[in-house]
């Protein structure tokens, strides 16, 4: 069984092309890129959408802080240079995961639309698919929710340059979707998310 | 139908555990680590490979100069500082991609030990199984390929620092798999491969 498997192996010279790659896995790449104000729920909503994914057997990845900041950006810091390098590379390996036929779900406050904008632009100069999804809950809500403290250290003097107190979220003008994270549950947006990636061709569950 | 697919929602609080998500995407990550001289076939390999997979319904991506360079490491050059945190980076993102379940293929010279010891260890400590392909084909058979004419430039002094012959190329010793691969053609190469995924029940086609 194994040797009949292994011994059966066709393969042309060149790179796979992305149309055959796509076709044989039944899958479309893409990246749907959250943002919003800290504790605005944009870890929560991609966590739910990964898993409803997955257990639908469409491979999906979500980056967020847990895994990007502590290994691939674990060498940079908060300075604007280092905010911008963060982004840059988050925008470069949602691409290629994206590219690889997995649908990347990027979870960062992204508070800069230069940022995102340059993100959206490596996907467009790749032909692949970049959702831009807006999680637009008043900062009001954030505030009251604040399960890290975080707002309250800001507030505070404690925590410098923190988005939505001493330094500016710039919210994206033209996102593909935006989620009022303070009205929808978590259901709703997840849903959301879903009818956006049906609509555009690109969820393709088995 | 569009609707009824998305009304379907069942999610639980917290992240998607690996083992769920393999069980889901019938899929064991890892990461394929091919190493080896300049001309010696490693993306050449690499490449039929992840044509094998992709054809069997395996998410698989390669990693190699061509999107990696001009991409996320776009900003790094070839100074000590800079080779090594190309190798880092590369194996940030390798995890990553085995991680979600994808069978990752990186192919680059990483001619140091120690960088691609820190790559093994950066696996291992996240339970992912990383596996060591030493391209083993002789510099004479490396040289006497040169597509580019690299080989030919470093002899003439014109490039400096090029691996095998004047930087060094620190061969594997424990590698999970050698190559001959001047005796080897490329599909009994590949079958090699895909017979070592498998003694480690890491192959899970469709």
């Amino acid at each position: 069984m194994t040797q009949q498997k292994a011994t059966n192996i066709t393969w042309h010279k060149g790179n796979l092309t992305r149309d055959e790659r796509f076709a044989a896995l039944k899958a479309k790449g893409c990246t749907m890129w959250f943002t919003g104000l800290p504790s605005s729920g944009k870890s929560t909503i991609a966590s739910a959408l990964e898993q409803v994914l997955v257990q639908r057997g469409v491979h999906s990845y979500r980056l967020d802080g847990d895994n990007i900041r502590f290994g691939l950006n674990k060498n940079l810091g908060f300075s604007a240079d280092d905010r911008k390098e963060n982004i840059r590379r988050i925008g470069e390996v949602a691409k290629l995961f994206a590219d690889s036929g997995s649908i990347a779900l990027t979870s960062f406050i992204s508070p800069y639309a230069a940022d995102r904008d340059a993100a959206r632009a490596l996907h467009d100069s790749a032909g692949l698919p970049f959702l831009e999804v807006f999680v637009d809950t008043p900062i009001g809500e954030c505030e009251k929710r604040d399960p890290k403290g975080l707002y309250k250290k800001a507030r505070a003097g404690e925590i410098k340059g923190f988005t939505g107190v001493d330094d500016p979220y710039e919210a994206p003008p033209k996102a593909e979707l935006r989620l009022a994270s303070g009205e929808m549950n978590v259901e709703a947006c997840v849903r959301a998310c879903l009818e956006l990636l049906e609509s555009r061709g690109l969820f393709v569950g088995r």
